[in-house]
């Protein structure tokens, strides 16, 4: 008997069939009994058909009414699975985020929750019903309507685990789990029965899309056990949580690899300090976010600085930074839009020496040739040309034995 | 420069195209100096949508849950035309009932407006701002939401204008007014200009199905001045008001009809007191709501009942019917389900002798045969069969020069 909050996004719920589905899995559970607190998303397709309408009327919608708007997608959500709960005679009630009353500040779109008020929660689990809150919506103080942004329903499903003190966290989604790699690239790719939160967020920022990195900082900040499981299939899922000394460690959790990235490099500024902040400041300024940063010293006195961008910003990024090598004197500006970053990530490395090595004569053996290297205490990234991207990522996963459970 | 409530239904605002047409009548009234609530329904269809949804997961949903479910459709649609404003420069706010706190009581699906708080309403006001509300919902004291019903936007807007002491309370829809009959029946019908609320209650009632009784009694109770005016086209609408002793007053305001009534009868009862509710008790508990009653003596001491129910009740009544006569041993039940009840309305009648005379006169002219009959203070209604609708409605149209404007 665990109190378990549990979320379901759009796919889970987006037809009549799988809202069904759900309520069975939730029925299962409450008849373990567990008392359940459910998160929903909107439909899968609502938020964006009620944007297209928003479009139609106002290029740029105030963020105040915007929110008005989208609240309702997970608001027709919640109604219909308590309602298909009642039909299977299981005692339910829904409220959306501002009856539950999460509050949170006044930053429309991408609300921040400040407090959770769980008296009315807590009254409806005591007398046996499963609670459902519209994931992704609170209010402010003065009782306006906010939205927590994309993915917000996690960051709800999170902030409520922890301000209940729920056992655990479960985000149910498309995938069954958080995978050494993607198993679309390596087929070999095992799922992780267990992550910890710093590996997790290592995963997550480099392009492994499951969770909401917002809610992986939550739950790490407030000790929220949190599980990904499938909404569609059975299976235990990857229990995310703090690294927990008495266990067993992985040497290597995964590799996570971005697609999206390019790398620019300003040649030959003169190398004095505030430099970087000259180079990049501009860059800030267009809102353009930058990846990885390297700084080498070059020929008489100069610097070489390179960094990576989105590559959709790649254009952009050029062009702002020749016009900074005019002002700066700088040699030559070049870059390159078909790169790949793939990281190492696993906590394990923190206490084992030779994984950079190791990592660094798997890609050489395979000719491939390293652009760039960043690393943390956790991670080791590399940038090489993206055409490399698959054969890096088999071989290295091949090369940590990722296919196979293996503790430090 | 007024205070003006206005209500704008479902087709009005049941395409962004119309929603912008809203927007552009808004912006003219705020061109004038009036200060604007907007009450809106949701957006045609979408109701119905959500209701598809629902009934395909519960055959009977829970009414606190439908009432979360459907009060969506207002909030979307407030969304969408303050959004519309914005992008025309016009400062706007929309509230759900919630918000604004319009507090009901707890009946889901037909809850009760108990009182309304004004303040954040004014301050918008006072901010230069148009206030959009959503039409048809509330909360309870507990802030579970609650809906008033259909067509409850008309009753918001009322209660609206009650609370903020509102100029005028216009109802938008697809009708430019209140006519003396149906135009489709008669085609000289005429708009009337003004109507006063009991005259309007008797039209409403009767079938003229324009304003939802409960908004026009709400109206009387609290005199808020109440207009109805077409969305679509110009025009002054029908001021629907209190009597105005220092106005002209028309004879007959107009005539209302009634096609979906069917008449039962039982003959031969006991003429015993109580009788009538030992044959009306066993009906009102099979929750068919009943119309006109006439009780008659018949023959050797008895009395023949007969009263009128919606035609889609009428084998149900002829069976309760068939049953409470063997009980009472009374003679034979009767029924006819192919009548109309055609009604004249008209305060002038109070002061008037002699509207009875002509009204009957007139159709026996067209050898229209009356079932029954029966009055108010003003009106008179009277049963015929159903082929003799349109040449009755004609005929009294034209006696009474309905086509003409004629003050008593």
């Amino acid at each position: 008997m665990a109190l378990i909050v549990q979320k379901y996004g759009g796919t889970s719920v987006g037809s009549v069939e799988r809202i069904q589905e759900v309520a069975k899995k939730l029925l299962k559970f409450k008849n373990e009994g567990h008392d359940l607190v459910v998160v929903l998303s909107a439909m899968s397709g609502e938020t964006n058909r009620l944007m297209t309408l928003a479009k139609q009327l106002n290029d740029e919608p105030q963020g105040r009414e915007l929110d008005v708007l989208l609240s309702t997608g997970e608001q027709v959500a919640i109604a219909l699975l308590s309602m298909t709960l009642a039909q299977m005679g299981v005692k339910a009630n829904s409220y959306t985020g501002s009856q539950v009353r999460i509050l949170t500040d006044n930053t429309h779109n991408k609300a921040r929750i400040m407090n959770i008020d769980n008296s009315r929660i807590h009254a409806d689990l005591s007398a046996g019903r499963i609670v459902i809150v519209a994931g992704f919506q609170g209010c402010d103080e003065d009782g306006n309507i906010t939205t927590l942004g994309r993915g917000g329903s996690d960051t709800t499903a999170v902030a409520l685990a922890a301000a209940l003190k729920a056992d655990e966290c479960q985000i149910y989604t498309d995938v069954d789990g958080v995978y050494t790699t993607d198993p679309r690239v390596v087929p070999e790719a095992r799922r992780l029965d267990q992550i910890t939160f710093e590996e997790m967020l290592e995963m997550a920022s480099l392009g492994a899309k499951i969770l909401q990195i917002r809610s992986v900082e939550f739950a790490s900040k407030y000790n929220v056990p949190l599980r990904v499981l499938s909404a569609f299939t059975e299976g235990g899922g990857t229990l995310i949580a703090a690294e927990d000394p008495t266990m067993e460690q992985a040497l290597i959790s995964g590799i996570a690899f971005n697609r999206d990235e390019a790398k620019v490099t300003i040649l030959g500024v003169p190398d004095h300090p505030g430099i970087a902040s000259q180079i990049l400041g501009p860059i800030a300024d267009a809102n353009i976010e930058i990846d990885m940063i390297i700084q080498n010293t070059g020929q008489d006195d100069t610097a070489d600085f390179t960094f990576t961008v989105h590559r959709n910003d790649y254009s952009k990024a050029i062009n702002i930074l020749q016009n900074t090598a005019t002002k700066l004197n700088a040699r030559e500006v070049i870059g390159d839009d078909k790169i790949t970053k793939i990281s190492l990530v696993g906590v394990g490395m923190r206490s084992h020496a030779g994984i950079a090595s190791t990592m660094f004569k798997t890609l050489a053996d395979e000719k491939i040739n390293i652009c760039m290297i960043s690393t943390s205490e956790i991670k080791i990234s590399v940038v090489v040309d993206e055409k490399y991207l698959e054969l890096g990522v088999r071989a290295l996963h091949a090369a940590f034995k990722l296919d196979q459970e293996k503790y430090v």
